[in-house]
Parts: C-alpha cells; structure tokens; sequence
C-alpha cells in the first residue's frame, strides 16, 4: 500500500493526543480530540485569568485574540472583516439567518438532510413571518438534486441554505455547485458547514457561499464553546442583526447606534477569550497539516472503514452521496445502535449513535431510526481501522451467537 | 474597629486566590479573580476534555453538569425550571428582550443608568416595530424617581426594563420597589443583575422580576463565558424565544416543532460545559460563604474607599444613591482617569477606566467622560483599601508636584 497523506506526520500528530493511544476514537463529528497544543493554550490562558482577571488577562494577550480573527480569515480565504467570532456554528448560523429580512411569500429553499436546528428555525420564521420552506429532493445518489433545485427557483426564492456535511448519513452536499447556482441567480447563499471545516477545504470563493457558520469542537478539533460565522462583504448591509449589543453597534447619541461595518455587528462584547484562542491555535494546527492532506487520509480511512463494515453480515452502511465524507454511518440487524456503541466503548472503540431528530426529513424519507455513527479523522491509523471493524463484527457475532 | 464580616474566613479566601496577595484587585465590576476550587474545576475539566473528548466528557459529569442549574436557581431562590444558561449575561438579558412581543406604540419604562447594551435593543426594536422608550427620572440622589416611574405607567407600558447596578457611578437602583410597582400593574419587569450577582443577594421572590440576567464572571467569580437567565415560571408562555434550536424546540415533526415547556427553551444545545461547572462552582462558593455577608463586607470595604477618596484634594466621587454598591466611582481634577488607571497600576493597585458610551444618559446629565473605577469585592482587606487611598493621593500629588 502507498503512503497515506500524513504518515510522516503521524508519530507527532499522536504524541499531540496521548489519549489517541489508549482509545480509538471515531467521535470528532461529535466533538474530537484536542491537540496538546491547544489544551495547554487554554491552561495557560486560564491561569493567566487567575492570575490577573479576565480583563487584564485579555488585554495582555490582545494581540494573540486579535489573530484568531486572521486564522478564521485564512481558514476560508476570507477577509478578517468578514468574519465574526461567536460561541458555536449554531449561533453563528442563527445570527445570519434571522437577520435576514424575510417577509411573507418569501422562499428558503434547502436540502432533505438539513439538520434539526436549522430546519426548526425555518419553521418558526414560517410562523412569525409567513415564508415558505421548500426543500429540494435528493438525486439517485441520495446528495441535493441539482437540477431539481435550479429548476425551484423563482423571484419568491430569497435565500438557498443548506448543511454541507450533515450530522450523519456520511453525505457531502455539492457545496460548490450549489453556490454556483446561487450566484447565477444573485440568491444570498447560507452555508452551514459544521461538520466540514477542518474536515475538508473550504474556501468561501469557490463555495461562493454568502454565509458560513462553523464551529471549533469538531473536526478543526478546537475547544467547544467558540464558532464563526462568515459574511461577505457584499452582503453585509443586506443584514440587520436580529441582535446587537454595543459592541456590534455602539451607542453614540441618546437615540442613535450605528452599526460596525464589518461583521463583528454580528458579535457581542463580552466574549470567551480562552475558547477563542483554543479556537484560533486549532485552525493554525489544521492549516499546519493542510486540509489537503487531512482530507485525502479522511477519505481514505473512512472509505476503508466503510469498505470493511460492508463486509460484515447484517451491517448496513447507510452513507449517501458519490463522494461520501468522513462521517460513516451504519446500523446491524439484530442489534441497536446504542448496544453496538455501549459494547464497542468496552473495547476501547468510541462511536456514538445518532437518532431522526437531528435529520428527521432524511430519516423518514429512508425510514431511519436510531444508528451507529463513526467518523476517522486524519489522527487515526489504518490498524486503528481495521480493529473497530474486527470489534464491531465480532460484536454482532457474539450478539447472533447468544 | 468591631469584626468586619467575614473576617474569620479571610485567610481562607485569599488562600484561595494567590494572586491577591501580589496586587490589590479592584476590578471584580469587569472580571474579578476566580477562586481556586473554580480555576481548578475548570482545567480538570478540560483535562476530562482532551482525555476523552467532549460528548463524553460531557456524559461522565452530566450530574455536575446538570447540578448547575440547581446552583443557579439556589442564588435567585428560583426553580430549576425558570433557569436558562447562556453564554453570559447580555446574552441572557437579549434572550429576554427579544423574545417580548411588542407592537408599534408599545412602551418600555427603563433607567437613566440603563447600560449601553440594552439601549441599544431599545432602540432597535424602536426602529423595528415602533415601541417607544422613556427613560424614568432620578430622584435628588440620583437612584431612579419611583413616583415618578409610577406616574409615568399606563395602559401602554409593555415592559419595566432597568439596569440595578450600573457599570460605573456606584448606585445601586432600588430593584425591589420598582418590582413592587410593577408587580402591582400587572407589568413585566426584566432586571439586569449583571453587577449585582454576588454582590449583593437577589431573590427573585423579593424582587418580584419577571426576568434578570446574570453573568458569572464579575461579583460571582466565576469564568468568562457563562451567565443566566432566570424567567418566571408564568411569563414562559409569553415569550416566544427570539432564537430557536433543535435543544429548545425540538424537531417532532416534519413541519413542527415543540417548545420546551421550562426556561430551557431559551438554550442552545451546544453549550461550553467546562465554563458552565466553573460558573456552578463560583456559585456555591458564593453561597458558602453567604451574600449576605458578602454584601455587608463589600459595604463596609466601599464605603471606607470612598471616604478616603473624598478626603483627597482634588478628587471628585462620583456615585449616586442614598445606599451606594461596591462599585466606587471617582475623578481627579488634572488626572486623566486612564493616567490614574496604569499609574496606580505600576503601584499593583488593579483599577479601571469607564467611559461615557457605557451609561450614555446619565453621564450626559452629568457631564461625565472617562472617569475611574474601583471596586472592593469581599476578599479585599481594610489595609488594601487605605493603600488604595494612599495611592492613589500619592499620584495625584506628584502629578501636582511636576
């Protein structure tokens, strides 16, 4: 077998995460492993914290928060002005959409793997503001039909939104080619891309997204309380804030705030700097590596993983798409999802199960219930691989067996 | 001198806090010092964290997890029901605001102190449905004028909006009798208690507030990046949260969601659990050692800073109210306050600048820029403040001097 992207990096990458050696860990669609530099990142900022109070602390260290701003920026090929940084993808994605002025007869068109948060967020618009929610139907491969969708939009279409890498299901949306639509009919773009930074490259001038939200904890594997969210320029005066503080818009007469220009309109003024910075030396950690690379070993350790889990008797792998991503989902007849986990952490194999509510159109399009996700990430090993399959066929050997 | 309250425990509590004995801290009205217990929840935490990542780490603590809810509600003498956890305490006063259904002609009663944050909301949701804002009058010693807020109410009054503690000009606004008023006029009262949280004890039964917001990281001790909100169990149904996700309205249907019948609904599902035990953590510690006594000690500690401060030639205190808080507020005749700031700063005297942006109308009426603030918490000792006292002379006579 030829050399996998990163092989040369591995001993450094796992001496990053001593914990990596004692359990394989297929968890960062949940949240992953932090890199030692980013825990000690963190320690040291708390200590400091301690040591001299929070504002002292962030003013000592001003220069060093200012730059997560930039590696956010570089992470997307974006401009730092067009990035604010907030607590999670989630918030960051409501920030865009519910500052969007919808009004009734308005149409938001997006994709039968969106996930639960997004897709409740529509619903309550629909309520409060009358819009319509249309969401486009998947081709053969089970990825968004892309003639389906040009074919949906009208004048009524006033934003295209959708989730990149869904929370499960092991889909890749064709992000691209969505925003390549989405610009040839001058249609605001959202981009919820959770699952995709640091799994894969993403750069907002190919994607032509208008809107991205992403979070630290996953697979840029960042602490969990710290997100983005990208705003293009162009669009920015399109956004009225649902929110504001003074920090995204200062209070600078009795009756009279003015917006920042750029999209920390869309932050608020008290922040957590230690995430942020844990945030900020997670992406430098990734972009060290080049998502290049992290994508190719993700690719080919998770189409492995599935390869071998096909070849189990009663797995089925349920992951859609041509060119599925590096969340691999399955479930096994005779035995549920949260016993395959709950047996398979025994063994020192950490999976998680995944239920419909996160994705419940795709689920009851595909009759899903509950199932197995297991995601590699660049810091897992070929052995690591081929052990869960081992673990998880003999699982439901011993299973069948009693 | 009698026993200052707590005074038994002192050795204790600044065992506690190291750092206290290298400088005297006076900035717990931006973000105090965290005891020991907290700085060390929250570095085990993320040690958990990088052992074993985030979901699970988040499962082996859900009891500690969860129990912050409980710690939260034991402060405000609320249920658990009526708690929500949020990121800090803007977040926590906006996810209130927001989330009232005013229409056009709608009125808000709100403070001459109110903070910056908050009046700009008003004035968004001025400029977006219409309501009208009216800022009640002080009364001759400078707290809010409660016959006059009484005057002022009427049939069109939506909401009761004040700040209890400003950021800076050390009042403390007569929180319980504005409730009083309220409660009798069937009004919904939204209190920011972003200062008062371990300062001083708020029970919301005393209170009679309808919402207050709280952050963890001033008075209380606790880190960055954690706050509450507290909404009374028969106000939930009347606000239907500005921001929704999937954790506060779950997903139950293809076209329906389902919210939360508890304050929860005005959480996200992602949530920083590290901060989150931190913030629980600072809470019991509060509450071990009693607000009560807090409160007296940060009263006796205050009192005796601005004493010593008005004994000082040139040196203008700038606080209001017949019962000031532990934010103390001053100003030197040819000192800028920033230059007073970093030389006292230079002495291990730990003081800030607050600027006119903060609390716009009330230093408008009273013709304030930047001035100085410092802020005796409970670990603070008597000798700290003299020394504070004598500092801050020294500076202003050498300034003089040259």
């Amino acid at each position: 077998m030829a050399q996998l992207p990163l092989e040369g990096k591995m001993q450094e990458i796992r001496a990053d995460a001593p914990s990596l050696d004692r359990r394989i860990f297929l968890m960062s669609c949940g949240a992953s492993i932090m890199p030692q530099p980013v825990v000690q990142a963190m320690h040291d900022y708390l200590d400091l914290e301690a040591d001299v109070g929070g504002y002292a602390a962030a003013d000592i260290e001003a220069r060093r928060i200012a730059d997560v701003h930039t590696s956010v920026a570089r992470l997307l090929n974006a401009k730092d002005e067009e990035i604010a940084l907030v607590e999670n993808a989630t918030v960051a994605w409501q920030k865009a959409f519910y500052s969007l002025p919808f009004k009734a007869g308005d149409v938001v068109l997006t994709v039968e793997a969106e996930y639960a948060a997004n897709y409740v967020a529509y619903l309550q618009i629909k309520q409060r503001h009358g819009i319509d929610i249309r969401v486009v139907s998947s081709d053969e491969t089970g990825q968004v039909d892309l003639d389906a969708l040009e074919a949906m939009i009208d004048d009524k279409v006033k934003l295209i939104s959708a989730t990149w890498i869904p929370t499960n299901g092991g889909l890749a949306n064709p992000a691209k080619e969505i925003g390549l639509i989405a610009r040839r009919h001058g249609i605001p773009y959202l981009l919820d891309a959770c699952q995709a930074v640091g799994q894969i490259p993403a750069d907002v001038e190919e994607l032509n997204c208008d809107f991205l939200a992403g979070t630290s904890r996953k697979f840029l594997r960042g602490p969990r309380g710290a997100g983005f969210l990208y705003v293009r320029k162009e669009r920015l005066a399109d956004l009225d804030p649902v929110i504001i503080d003074h920090w995204g818009a200062p209070w600078v007469e009795r009756d009279r705030y003015e917006l920042r220009a750029d999209a920390r309109r869309f932050e608020t003024w008290e922040s957590n700097c230690g995430n942020r910075i844990g945030m900020g030396v997670a992406i430098d950690y990734a972009l060290a590596l080049g998502l290049d690379q992290i994508e190719a070993r993700c690719q080919i350790l998770s189409d492995r993983l599935r390869g071998g889990l096909r070849d189990i008797s009663g797995v089925e792998v349920l992951d859609l798409g041509p060119r599925p991503s590096a969340i691999v989902s399955f479930r096994a007849e005779g035995m549920p999802a949260w016993e395959i986990v709950r047996q398979a952490a025994t063994r020192d194999v950490i999976i998680g199960v995944t239920g419909k509510a996160s994705t419940l159109i795709d689920a009851e399009r595909r009759g899903l219930a509950q199932h197995v996700r297991a995601a590699p990430h660049y810091f897992n090993t070929v052995e690591e691989i081929d052990t869960t399959v081992e673990v998880v066929a003999g699982l439901l050997k011993s299973n069948h067996t009693n």
